[in-house]
């Protein structure tokens, strides 16, 4: 997978700094340059939201950090990076110059993406040198969870770039979808001003407040566009006959007197006073922080959930999650964790995060259940069986697992898991798990457990393989030496643990 | 709670048949009259994806699913019913005649609402008597699983009956939504037709296909939207200044070029075309109905994580679907369970669906320990300890859980979960759940489990009162004279069980 090794940020804010952020979080260090007295601050606060949110999105090994590097001056943030992204002011002028200041400082084969959502590409590669390599990738707020960019090409860009680009974002989760003609706003913003358009009709019309609006998106065709678009979501309506009769009903309607708002609203202040007053009914007794960590929860829930679409394999942006996921774990390879350790071995290490707790802020019960089965599932790539291990058939399956709570773990503790084989033979893995407190190295939880060699079709237990059991060997060697655990070959109830 | 009793459907098809699914599934007898020679059929499938969705979206209580009377005339249909629901096809003079009809035989307190996603409900009610009773209920597809319908009523309609039909939808699960004024398309359908409009421009002009159309939507604000609406977003986007800095910004962008597309677009046969072929190569490759269970199942899953959202409060279509669990809860009641039966208390019914199983179609790991934990949560709902006993601040904790898997449990599969007491005391509930295929009894996999009751805040174990213990003391009576489970009372690998 070919990957950016460096980027620099020109302009932090919002938009600048989410970008910082996914790129930090995937582990690229990234140079900024922002002239505004603030930058620092606003980018610390977006990468905190973004730290919170990957938290929440996932469970694989993020890299060790990028730095995020503050630097003096747009040419020292330029110096020996291969991606460049500009997210200044959405003024051409000013958009142009820069851009044309940073093509003049920048290794030739970097590439540069603009965040613009509405300018040409082609005004903004004009006065600039090898601007076959300019291109628009346009982000979508929060740019650290919404995963789309828009890949637009001026007149002199290269094709070439535009896949470069497409492929240079996909290791950093993102969906880079090249459109095929320029057009001012391209394709995402054109239609969300269309349905802006229609919305400031229906307030300044009294048909409905702003409230009543987004409840019928998000009630309604918001759910539907989460996970399939506009095109997949009518060619099913239109039954077995598919889209050209779907087509044919609704044509018609196209002109209907509905078409009368088309016209442009007049955005006065008497409009604007009006839908601000609405909006601050109708969302104004949560703060913008709320409601951001409400956003972003909401967004790793439905991301989450489309993960396990179609089946387990993952539909849409959950797909591009579990790819994103994989990454990460090749990244992260088998050779970090030391097996034949003298003790147990360390295989997960996270945080609780907001998602992951009941009202009065303890992890709830499927969480731990959760780690357990990441730490198992550590476990089984240690010794070979990773996803296609299993799509080819077979795999482990738990028979018996055995857990017990003794302590509770709170929102922001740090935690991790260690594992002790204590038996195994051709078929068998039989294994003690602990949840630590990771300042205290207290035991919080643990689980004995069982695992089964499969043959997945057959649904029968088979002796696993020679190079499987090969891994095994080591640390079932290792572990044989060490005490059996406190708690170990225990049934419940049988002997009191201690009570919080 | 204000309920329907019994409803019409006039009109089957795909709207009206969803409609019926909906009424049906929440207990409600449903007469239906459609002259269609299929009709029968068509809303038998439609039935079908509505109770496959059902079974993945709750496990809470569905009561006994209402029956579907196919009528021979609309009289006989709207006889004794207090909810008709009119969806025969989009014509002005055909649904007015439908609906002076139904007002002439039915009822006269009988609410009569038309699913027409554009007509304007003062032309409808023209000829009625009692015109007051009669207002738009504009559902969407499917109408079966998304909750929206926009309320909107004539000249003549009261406003009473449309707070009235409001507080008769949140019962079926549905969202009703009041719009202040008629407007051809109300606000839904002018939203969508905006979207529409722009779209066809967009793939007439080759900027893009329609895949790459839906992938802009579905990476991007389409996951914003199933959480939040336009309004909502946008006051975030503005950040700490808001809603007024934020239409500050965007709001010279609508008189910028980009409105030369509002413009009407000619469908004519060569974009029809061109519009299905791209559709074909988007979406060709699954059949209408693969994608209908992909959607159904996407869907699902979104209003899970929603359910989860706002630190598991609830949020939007995940909030409502709680809203509507707990009035199926609270309608199937505590009596149904005898807690003084011979035998271990049989607690939870249902079936393997499709969102539950792996690429071998068996069930995931996961799905067992949720229905243990149902199971362990229908004993506690048994003994007093509801949601209302848990927000008060006390609950039982799993201390430790112990799981066997015996057998595998496959797609389709009915299943049920009994419940044997073990011992008690003030403070603990120590028992068994066995999971049964619903056909031959057998036992596919087995929890022992201790609970113990605490002080949620202070984190400690507690006595339970004496309400609850008194509730658990039949049960107690009860299951002490049952003999030990086989596999109770065992450590993991203590002995080995029959392998699969």
């Amino acid at each position: 997978m070919t990957s950016i090794t460096k980027a620099a940020c020109i302009g932090g804010g919002v938009i600048g700094g989410a970008w910082a952020a996914r790129f930090a979080l995937a582990g690229i260090d990234v140079n900024i340059f922002d002239p505004h007295p603030q930058a620092e601050r606003i980018i610390g606060e977006v990468m905190a939201n973004a730290e919170r949110a990957y938290g929440m999105l996932t469970m694989a090994p993020l890299p060790p950090k990028g730095k995020l590097i503050f630097c003096k001056s747009l040419e020292e943030a330029v110096e020996g990076v291969d991606w460049i992204q500009e997210s200044v002011p959405e003024r051409l002028e000013l958009k142009r110059g820069v851009i044309t200041a940073i093509a003049a400082a920048a290794d030739p084969k970097a590439l540069i993406g603009s965040s613009t959502s509405g300018l040409m590409p082609s005004d903004l590669q004009r006065d600039m040198k090898h601007p076959e390599r300019l291109f628009v990738a346009h982000p979508y707020n929060p740019v650290y969870l919404l995963p789309l960019a828009e890949l637009v090409g001026g007149e002199k860009t290269s094709r070439a770039v535009l896949e470069e680009a497409k492929a240079k974002l996909a290791p950093i989760g993102m969906k880079g979808v090249i459109i095929n003609k320029e057009i001012e706003a391209f394709v995402g913003d054109r239609l969300l001003e269309a349905v802006w358009r229609e919305g400031l009709w229906l307030i300044k019309d009294d048909i409905c407040d702003t409230e009543t609006l987004d409840d019928v998106i998000r009630y309604s065709f918001g759910l539907r566009w989460a996970q399939m678009g506009m095109f997949e979501t009518y060619r099913i309506a239109g039954g077995e006959a598919g889209m050209r009769h779907f087509l044919a009903q609704f044509g018609p309607c196209l002109s209907w007197p509905w078409t009368k708002l088309t016209n442009v609203v007049d955005l006065n202040n008497a409009l604007v006073e009006k839908i601000a007053e609405q909006s601050d009914a109708q969302s104004g007794a949560r703060g913008i922080r709320e409601l951001e960590r409400i956003r972003d929860q909401n967004l790793v829930g439905i991301m989450h959930a489309l993960k396990a679409g179609d089946d387990g394999r993952g539909w849409g942006a959950g797909k591009l999650l579990a790819e994103f996921e994989e990454g990460l774990w090749a990244k992260a390879g088998k050779a970090k964790v030391d097996v034949s350790a003298a003790g147990p071995l360390r295989l997960v290490d996270t945080r609780v995060n907001a998602a992951w707790v009941d009202y009065n802020g303890h992890m709830t019960e499927h969480r731990y259940l959760q780690l357990f089965g990441d730490t198992s599932d550590a476990l089984l790539r240690l010794i070979g069986v990773d996803f296609a291990y299993v799509e080819a058939g077979h795999s482990y399956y738990t028979v018996e697992t055995h857990i017990r709570h003794l302590g509770e773990a709170k929102l922001g503790q740090a935690l991790y898991t260690t594992l002790q084989l204590l038996a195994s033979d051709d078929k068998r893995l039989h294994f003690f798990t602990r949840i630590h407190d990771a300042a205290t190295g207290e035991v919080i939880a643990t689980a004995e457990q069982m695992m089964l060699h499969v043959d997945s079709k057959a649904g029968k237990s088979v002796s696993a393989p020679a190079e499987v059991l090969a891994r095994i060997a080591p640390i079932a060697e290792a572990h044989t030496k060490l005490p059996l655990p406190e708690g170990a070959g225990r049934s419940v109830g049988q002997k009191k643990h201690s009570e919080g």
